[in-house]
């Protein structure tokens, strides 16, 4: 079972090189793997703040005892690749030893671009280590570990997989794996050499896994590569973008500052000043059963979340749609109630669904 | 497990005088369940054609020998209660030993008035036996056996109970019961007096029940009647009403004759001529998923179903009715996309739930 | 789902030209079914009382009003076949309609030899059909219906199959269905004339099915066939043996009165005339949570039954005997602890499982 | 659900003054977190080698970089506590910031005793923290955190709640919190402040925990607060006893060397120097589907481990004891079939379950 899991689960990073993990724990252990597996204490980081789940791993980072250079955006803003580009390039004494970025920040709706991120350590030829976050975007996002030459790669089961929480899956390139062997953050439990140790003798865990989560990610991929996961992809950035012409057509602005960073898994929706996006959330899962995500830290009260990754189709999307403007209407906001729907099924109807229906 | 169950199966049929027996069928078993008991071969029913439902049960009848006085209706128009008057004023020799009627008729989406039948029955105090299929309607629409004077009512477990096919459940009146004594109908699986005797007994099964469906009946009521049973068929009234008024914003007819039969579990909307309606049930399904209902034997072509009854909640059916606004594009019917849900919506976030939401 | 299950049925019965069908009933329904379809009220059958449940069969076909011709043994005995063939044998004016036998009795864990009631047919040109209750034999015990000519073959779900309860499984041969035609029992619910209108058409239910159960059945069947039918059958014949000689060791007598009726699903063991057996079944189950079967009717109070059939393995049979001796010292008979065990797993250990373990 | 779960499962550690920590991780993440909350690195530790568990655990409080002050013993031997005394007696300036035990090894099957311990840090007044590992001990054997003053203690959602893996449960008492306040190990997935922090502002989790394990350790605490913890403790040491006597009618010898140690939840068991212990765990698996412990490190090829903890009622355990016996022959042992099942049904037989069996 496991044997084959490593196997597989290699195909949804799109690596052929790396060496995937399969821990007993969630995101924030998977980003303590990643960071202490690799990197010493007072080693420098590059890392950027976007958002609220940025903020937490640069929150870690600093815990760990690394030297985070942080690179600040507005929320809503992406990843600021200039800055990143001035600082690789200034460093010829190759004293940055990893950029950290998060793929997709879930607080704010915000995908980076980490094609760029690669080009930009290429062309200064910078042996900076580059660690991604991929929680909310593997298996729903475009990655291309081996391609974008991504050094560790990490998600959760809860996400876009649609398992329970409890298995953090990290996946490490040939150079990651080299920088542990020299690395000197204390580290047990995270440990790779102890699972590589037992991958040898062919036992697989250092101690006792989830039998039950690995079964469940047999499932969850078996249903992933059925669909196809590029059909997986097409499908968030079909929906998304359903979800975005709604929000147009409600009048409302996506926080997520330009096109090139909309998120295909979560859309934050700004709200006008005189409502408290928080009541939305409120009442839209006392009143209608319906979860949206709040506003975190920095956008609190300013902004609410759509999720659209994982396990959904066209109808749930378009049932959650009417939810919100019935909220929006009940708090106030002058929405044309069936506008959004309206504008999301008007493209979702003309538009071919890449996947054939399942029962 | 199966004594508190008997007892608290009662509620749903809102009876205390009643029988209730779970049987291992189906709608059609519990049909003949309630039939076999009462009644003798060559013994004169009145019954009503007004779909599908009420069809097949009438064949029944009829293969089972009795002499059915058919009723005959459009289809989309409630039983004719007028021509039963006229019976049962006629028969003052007491021929017709049972009045056999669908409460709620899926096929059509017609929902007949009981209350009416017990009036006519007792004002010109006529002792046929009253037996009542409530098969999409009982613990949805409004059911009162005791107060409606119904002899035999039947459901089953799949229907607004939201469990697996497989449990026939009938309840039979103190009247009911004694003319099992007499009735000569051939019957052994079916037969009440080996249920009567084991719960005499106090081992309650003459043959082994399903454990499994048990669990889950106890299961269906907990939530019933944590929900409310008054609460649960509120809910129905609220869901069914705006779908109609989608229905009314799409610009088409209910196949429903009058305001007095709709049905508050289910909505069976006429096409125009130009489209099959049966294309519009496979496109539902196949691009979204969406499970409706196809027209039956007189209404094949011609009508779609939207059910509407169990488990569901305000977005699942906003999510529907988009769907349905869709496919109504895709087969070239001129909807505007968003209208229905608009006009749904609109009287959903007017009124008030009469239940707080859960978790 | 439904059309594969049907071809895939057929195998359980050893049958290529049988037709099946899944009724959502137990197999008292099953039993209905069988009969009502292939014959006539007032048709002669000659039907076999050896036990409890061939008691309730007889007592369905005189309740269903065939004239039945019992043939009646002990309890502990098997069918009386030379009884049979005297009946056969003068029966030239061929008014016997049927044969009805129960393969195995699990009152009295009896199994009758049907191939010998095919070979009495066969030698007297007898046109009889030959029903067979397989409900405690088939997928457990060697069973081949094309083989021994049976015409019509059930069982339920909730035995061998390990389902549960809530599906017969009925399967008719060419000559039964052929019956069917004229067979004037009322019958709607059970009537094969529906199923087979629906295979036709392709739709395959004359009413919803349970889709779980079908779900189950495709997975029974699949671990059946994985696991091997013969080699399903050679386990039980393994564990009954041993089950036979622990019974050996404790100095008890089998109820089955010769070694060719042993039952390799079931052991029913007489307990001396001063011990109350029920009181044994009674305490195993409260001190040990260990379901023992009671005797029943003629021989409650003096036999208990050990079940061994569907998914059990050599360590569960051992725990089962290792109770039942506690049990018995409980009660007062003079075991010796361990000696069952001991003669069960001598044997157990000198025999090679015919089928690898399984995780 | 988390505020209740939080309350009730102190009741699984004897404590009113503790503080739960819920932590979605394994065992060995249960380890680092009592470790890393609680000292920091060069820190003194008195920890007991007694086996291959606590070799584990010295060897992660080697790697976490403190002073580790190893007590060995004989494998098969309990902590060496009269070494501990001396220890803490010359430890007059008190450089021994913790003593680490685990309290039940299952390696070897020995319990050491928490009370002992204890008793020795009072008689000296020593300050040290007292941490145990209680992973297949808490809920299975007699623990009482409070009165034996114990610091930290952890266990698993595995072992006797039988859960799946996956949640790591930590209770700290105030003494250990306090010390939490100065503890410089580098930790941030562990860090008892972030769950301190989230459960002051009663959300309760500082990361997405996961809700299914939540649910499930609802319904254990349930069943075992319906059985009652100290019948279930005495359930243990019952089934234990009867293990015992098993081996020691086979003619083997426990692993435990002295009564004192004799573990209520595993037994290990030396089979004679001729035979090769992992045959016997290889032959059990293959052949009877059972699942014996095979011997680790020191004892590999030496022992094999009866489990008998968590979810286990006597016929379960009897069945198992017939499969060893089977094993032991099967592999060239002279045991006589049937002697460990007589010698421990006789006790069982005698002894009063505490417990009312349940359905």
């Amino acid at each position: 079972l496991t044997k084959n899991l490593l196997e597989d689960v290699k195909k949804i990073f799109k690596t052929t090189s790396g060496t995937p993990f399969l821990i007993p724990t969630t995101g924030t252990g998977a980003w303590e793997s990643a960071l202490t597996n690799t990197l010493s204490p007072g080693d420098r980081t590059v890392s950027f703040l976007i958002g609220q789940f940025s903020l937490l791993w640069i929150d870690q980072q600093q815990r760990l005892k690394f030297n985070v250079d942080v690179v600040e955006s507005d929320w809503g803003a992406g990843a600021d690749l200039d800055a990143l580009a001035s600082k690789i390039a200034e460093d010829t004494a190759h004293t940055i030893k990893a950029v950290c970025i998060v793929h997709n920040e879930t607080a704010t709706g915000v995908t980076n671009n980490l094609a760029t991120v690669r080009k930009i350590l290429d062309h200064y030829q910078h042996p900076a280590l580059f660690l991604v976050d991929g929680v909310s975007s593997i298996c729903a996002l475009d990655f291309r570990m081996d391609e974008w030459g991504i050094d560790v790669a990490l998600t959760g089961s809860q996400k876009a997989l649609s398992l329970p929480t409890g298995m953090g899956i990290v996946c490490a390139s040939p150079k990651a794996l080299e920088a542990s062997k020299t690395a000197t953050s204390v580290r047990v439990f995270f440990d790779w050499n102890d699972y590589l140790k037992f991958y040898k003798l062919g036992s697989y865990w250092p101690y006792t896994p989830s039998i039950q989560l690995l079964y469940g990610l047999r499932a969850a991929l078996d249903l992933l590569f059925e669909e196809g996961l590029d059909n997986v992809i097409a499908r968030h950035t079909r929906l998304a973008k359903a979800t975005r012409l709604a929000v147009d057509a409600w009048g409302l602005k996506n926080c997520t500052q330009k096109e090139e960073w909309f998120s295909d898994t979560v859309t934050a929706v700004i709200v006008p000043s005189y409502i408290d996006s928080a009541e939305i959330v409120r009442r839209a899962w006392k009143r209608y059963n319906l979860s949206l995500g709040l506003g975190l830290n920095k956008v609190a009260g300013k902004v609410f979340r759509i999720g659209h990754l994982g396990n959904l189709n066209e109808l749930q999307l378009l049932g959650c749609l009417a939810g919100v403007e019935m909220v929006l209407k009940d708090v106030g906001y002058p929405v044309t109630l069936g506008s959004g729907v309206a504008a999301a099924s008007a493209f979702l109807q003309n538009t071919t669904p890449l996947i054939p229906s399942r029962i």
